[in-house]
């Protein structure tokens, strides 16, 4: 017998957290948090939170006032809308412009953080490729590419390419990448393999059926760690790389990387 | 095996449903309904959440919103004050001018209603008391008084005396539950549990230590059923009225049957 298993499912000293997105019902979080809230012996739940875009801010604005509420983790579409509701922002969270989580502080104000890259870099850390001293190219500069960027650099990658089909926001997330980690050497350009170990693929281009490769023609050598932000056990490209001898790394250990790092910012051990 | 052993804890899927009050640790109706919905195999959790009255109205604004919410409960202090937020009010919590349950309609808008009364008859019930032809003497017209009032007389008592150290809000109480209820035979003024076959107890005497008992000098006889709200195993009123032979009730009856009735009233079987 554990602690685990006097805790209650709930009770009203229950504290609670919450995952806001639309959809919500695909969502993991609930059961990976509430698990690690148990485990570690809290009584606290993570309660899944379907916002509709018309009523976010009354949303939010409800939810950080609930005063047994101490936390938030926002996904799609709410990253970058829910910036505005942090009363100050954690390091990452401010040079990406956007954020998934939201903490109750000791006095009272709420702290925002963006684990999106330091979740992709906590899962390739755990598949065992760490982007330290590695030439990394990165396909897409979105949200999710942007804060991979950041966790790449900061992570001690010795350089970061980045492609996005839209040269200008791949020319703003390398300018504000050069600006914070001056240490890796950024470029943007023409997507390419070569003279790299890690590619990854931060579009959503492998999610929707019938999708191919995020890029056509890139050349897949066996000693290429191929890494897909999508939540799937082999997209095109993962399917791909597998066949030309890669080792891959899919959205699922990005996830679990990110649940890591996050617990730690809710103060869980 | 039953359906409840698969139902997780909580995932993207589950449905919420929220009990507001300050404070809110002390609250049963998490455990007590969460139980309900499992039992009935409904993935739903209703959570405690703790409203400080300087945010109420931002916090029940944005839970209205909460797309997934189906459900509040309102405890102390917010029974009045959560009125004005169900977009219409089933009869009681019309009468009472106060409700404790809100649920979302198919519609999309709130319905609001008042159980504390329904949940005092249904627990009276459940102990083998059906007010329905008795004489009833009812001590105390705040909140609770007034809810139980109403349910007593629409239950079909034959008469109802009720008793306030603030006469005018027992006159109000007498003149609301005279008008919806004619068949009843209302009065107010000095306690008396003459010709009385119940004795209610719904004012918050007996709660703090060292309390006594609501009305100081009223005769109890082993023919009276004694019902006091208060949530105790036994308040000096409920003590007094064992000592003299009389079946009696306490406030967690009526929690219990309050908690069947607004368990219809979100829907479950």
């Amino acid at each position: 017998m554990t602690t685990t298993q006097a805790l209650p499912i709930v009770d009203g000293a229950t504290r609670l957290y919450g995952i806001i997105g639309d959809p919500i019902q695909q969502v993991k979080s609930p059961e990976v948090f509430t698990a690690r809230f148990r485990a570690a012996g809290v009584n606290a739940l993570l309660v899944p939170m379907h916002v509709k875009p018309e009523t976010f801010d009354d949303v939010v604005r409800g939810l950080k006032s609930l005063a047994n509420l101490d936390g938030l983790i926002a996904t799609v579409p709410y990253k970058s809308r829910v910036l505005p509701f942090a009363d100050r922002l954690f390091p990452t969270g401010e040079r990406v412009g956007a954020i998934n989580a939201l903490r109750r502080e000791a006095d009272g104000r709420w702290a925002g953080e963006m684990f999106d890259g330091k979740g992709c870099v906590a899962g390739m850390r755990a598949t065992g490729v760490d982007p330290r001293g590695r030439d990394v190219m990165l396909v897409g500069a979105g949200g999710a590419g942007s804060a991979i960027a950041d966790a790449v650099a900061e992570a001690g990658a010795k350089s970061l390419s980045i492609f996005d089909a839209d040269e200008g926001k791949a020319r703003q997330v390398v300018a504000r990448v050069a600006r914070a980690h001056g240490a890796c050497a950024t470029s943007f350009g023409a997507p390419t393999t070569e003279g790299k170990q890690v590619l990854i693929n931060a579009t959503p281009i492998g999610m929707a059926p019938g999708d191919g490769l995020p890029v056509p023609d890139l050349r897949l050598t066996r000693d290429l760690f191929v890494v897909d932000v999508i939540v799937k056990d082999a997209t095109p490209l993962v399917a791909a790389s597998r066949a030309a001898g890669c080792r891959t790394m899919t959205g699922r250990s990005m996830i679990e990387g990110q649940a890591a790092e996050m617990a730690r910012f809710f103060g869980l051990p």
